[in-house]
């Protein structure tokens, strides 16, 4: 795989999904009669969190880490994260014989630090905030000469993040509406991307947290806008554009739907009632902005990728 | 459908099957590579928990109501039940225009009341005892005329429940060992008649909660005995084995390996945390039962049948 230095063109984002298929899972897609008939449209559930590391990002840290020369790869990589893209980029460092040093705070779950290191992984523990991982982050990298790999403003990120959407369509050929949720932004870019290489006439609709609104924000006012705040159940969704993703979203994306926290907890445990799947609370944001504004879906086909199903059962919303 | 009085047959099984194809969700098939990593073997679980009503019972409900004459339909059916043979009944009977008369225990949980009260059955409630229960459905029967369903020992019922077992190795083709969890014998007895037919050569293990070991105490007694108690996590399998029941699983069944419930609450969590899926306790026994003896699986090809997926999120084990 090629190293990306602009946005992935179609031929790009076929040849991530080339190389990365013996690194994935090529998921379910599943529907429910009962969430139709709710909804009032036909959806289409692109199940991530059946993906293995339980989310999408290993897409993307698969397709990272394979466009990394010979010696590149003897140096190792690094990146800091709490989350699933921590467990992403070590279990494709692991794969592919890469050291991975991961910088996750003091404050991540101990379930996700425990899956980062059954990968193999280095674990490296910083103080909370951005600016503490981003520090400790920079100095394994000049302590190791390690590869930083970001967690989305990256274009090989957003090719590998671009096949579930290809999938999705592959399989279910047509669709009229293809949502996601926003976070940083890899997955809506990519998604936006394959969408309209594959249906050029679909509308391309994310869904937001209001309270961590910086898409929408940064969408509407044609510059990069960031949250003040972090303060959302939907934990996978926290972060904010970059240069990258913006450019990709302000592109293609057709519009931006913003959900109260409690139209996610609602969305998301209707995900698990009546398809019996869990998913994690980010998954569920752009059933919970369809929801909202179901008029406007009405009587269309909808894809809608879920993100992941990581999730602390012992601290459950519902 | 004709009505079975004897041990359905491997033709009455197929005829089951085509009869209540409109019926049912031919349910996925899925694996998971965490999980044959920690038990040693290739595990194929065939998905009841997303059945319509979020379990297999709708199988041997279609089943049953589609062999009732046109004058039978007419006189509506009955049956007591506080789980999922209630929404199996009441969704069946819904699609056929047939009316349900279902008596639940006034402890049912509301989450399934509900669910049988929108399926339009007309809901009678009763003590929770056994006999309170017995004793108002057959004063349903006697007042209305309905035709008594009972929920398990019943061969219309038990060539639905085989139907699960049957599309399980039409789509896996091979495999060593059958599993399911035992509570009145429903799903174990149809999974057994369709293993034999299409797998002569295959084992046949139910798994059972230790503290209700009917099925295990009358498989090695040679004669039926009853449970002292109900108590296990597992709600749907405090029932005993009946006539029907056991004459077939003594015939059929090789083991019965018996689990605490300890066992069954963690393996309930591997599910949820490993495959992301939702199933009940009782869903969980048959891999609890093959951790618990994992030397005896070593290498095999295995399928468990995951019975459902009806919990309530707000009261988890975990």
């Amino acid at each position: 795989m090629k190293k990306l230095t602009f946005e992935p063109s179609w031929v790009d984002i076929q040849a991530a999904h080339q190389a990365i298929v013996p690194y994935i899972h090529r998921t379910a897609v599943l529907t429910n009669q009962n969430i139709n008939k709710l909804a009032g449209c036909q959806i289409y559930f692109k199940c991530e969190n059946f993906q293995k590391v339980g989310a999408f990002k290993i897409r993307g840290a698969s397709c990272a880490l394979l466009s990394l020369t010979a010696a590149e790869r003897k140096k190792g990589v690094a990146t800091d994260s709490s989350g699933n893209h921590a467990q992403g980029i070590a279990l494709a460092a692991q794969k592919l014989g890469i050291k991975a040093h991961i910088v996750m705070p003091n404050n991540a779950p101990n379930i996700k630090v425990n899956a980062v290191k059954s990968y193999g992984a280095h674990i490296i523990r910083s103080g909370n905030m951005p600016k503490d991982r981003e520090e400790k982050v920079q100095e394994i990298v000049d302590q190791t000469g390690a590869i930083y790999i970001p967690s989305y403003n990256h274009y090989n990120i957003i090719a590998g993040q671009a096949t579930a959407a290809k999938e999705l369509i592959e399989e279910v050929k047509t669709l009229d509406i293809v949502m996601t949720p926003i976070g940083g932004g890899g997955l809506m870019s990519g998604t936006a991307l394959s969408t309209k290489a594959m249906l050029p006439n679909a509308l391309i609709v994310g869904g937001e947290p209001a309270n961590v609104d910086d898409a929408y924000q940064s969408f509407h006012a044609g510059k990069i806008i960031q949250n003040t705040t972090a303060d959302t159940i939907a934990d996978g969704l926290r972060t904010n554009l970059k240069d990258k993703t913006f450019g990709i979203i302000t592109k293609y994306v057709n519009e931006i739907i913003r959900v109260s926290e409690q139209e996610i907890i609602e969305a998301m445990q209707l995900i698990w009632e009546r398809m019996k799947i869990i998913v994690e609370p980010s998954s569920a944001v752009p059933l919970a902005a369809l929801l909202k504004e179901k008029n406007r879906f009405k009587n269309k086909k909808v894809g809608i990728i879920l993100s992941g199903g990581n999730v602390d059962l012992k601290n459950l919303p519902f």
